[in-house]
């Protein structure tokens, strides 16, 4: 099954990064712990940095019901992308500097998560996104803080999936000139050492779920 | 100078995380080298990655003149956010979950910047941003190369940062009830061993300026 083809996910320049494949666009989602959510506040663009999960071909986000950006989003058009850097690309010259990323780009109209059990699935997943093994570990939601949570869903019908990988593609004339460096600078995301919060007992063991990130 | 108090950069939520000193926004911005920068195309919004720089109090960001956003995008309202993951926060309650991060969001209107001088400095201090050392080492852009750049500048007049440091905040029950794990397991961003380009000419060394990224 193809992404789509409406023109606004058809990439326009640089084709050659465009992957048109759906476990790709699966893999650069589900490789995320952060999206950036655009939605259209007083005629303007708003980007604001949130969590999220892909369950199946929907990508679910959820906000406080008091965030300012997660009232009226039910039905509006809404763009969300995620972003990997995994490289700076040196060029022989300034003009092919580049990075080596991978980008999901989804267009859509929000829908508003009411279903009781949709939510808390789709909740449970966005903690299991961000933090495995914490559904089990951590004391579940009650009935406030559900209440408290907005989930909205946007559905993967339109998307675009980009990315780089590879050395620098200099022109001929800079390689043979020579003197120049060119190649990759790896770029990675890494979990340092847990910090135990200061409340807890000195001593606890830091739990394999967290331990093993 | 406070960084802005319009409705739409004023945090509505958390307020504890808001920041309003202007060297903050500095900060969170200057430590960053993707943005993700949000317009209005068609009625829908659209968020794209790119590059981009700070110079006082103008962020300016450069992209093809082939590229679809690219395109009409001077005068036309824009939001570019930059965020930086800093740590996942583990809490005793799954509600509690959350992230540890520096985010700026800054809103205006894109100019297109068509000043050789000022398109020049901008596209120098992109490649810089994004690649120290290089506009040095590098060869420079032709006029065919200038051409093919367009480089547009948004105003630091209307920007917001929220920053989350530290450990969970748990409720108090969650505390006393014990036999829960919370902390922090802190985030980073890391720059590994550079890849020499195939084309380059074998046991050149790295120069100085990738080899102290």
């Amino acid at each position: 099954m193809s992404l789509s083809n409406s023109r606004r996910s058809t990439v326009t320049r640089l084709r050659e990064r465009a992957r048109t494949d759906r476990a790709e666009l699966y893999a650069v989602l589900d490789a995320g712990l952060i999206c950036h959510l655009g939605l259209i506040r007083d005629g303007a663009p708003v980007v604001v940095p949130t969590g999220y999960v892909r369950i199946g071909d929907t990508v679910y986000v959820h906000g406080s019901t008091g965030a300012g950006y997660v009232r009226n989003i039910d039905g509006a058009p809404v763009c969300l992308t995620v972003t990997h850097l995994d490289g700076i690309v040196y060029a022989r010259s300034a003009f092919h500097h580049s990075m080596n990323y991978r980008s999901a780009v989804v267009h859509g109209v929000a829908r508003a998560v009411t279903d009781a059990e949709e939510k808390s699935t789709a909740l449970r997943s966005i903690v299991e996104q961000l933090a495995p093994g914490s559904w089990t570990h951590a004391r579940r939601p009650d009935r406030r803080e559900l209440a408290a949570t907005a989930v909205f869903a946007l559905d993967l019908a339109e998307a675009s999936v980009k990315v780089r990988t590879g050395p620098p593609i200099d022109d001929d004339e800079d390689v043979a000139a020579g003197g120049r460096w060119a190649g990759v600078l790896p770029v990675r995301t890494i979990f340092e050492r847990p910090q135990p919060a200061p409340t807890l007992v000195a001593g606890e063991p830091v739990p394999e779920h967290v331990r093993n990130r």
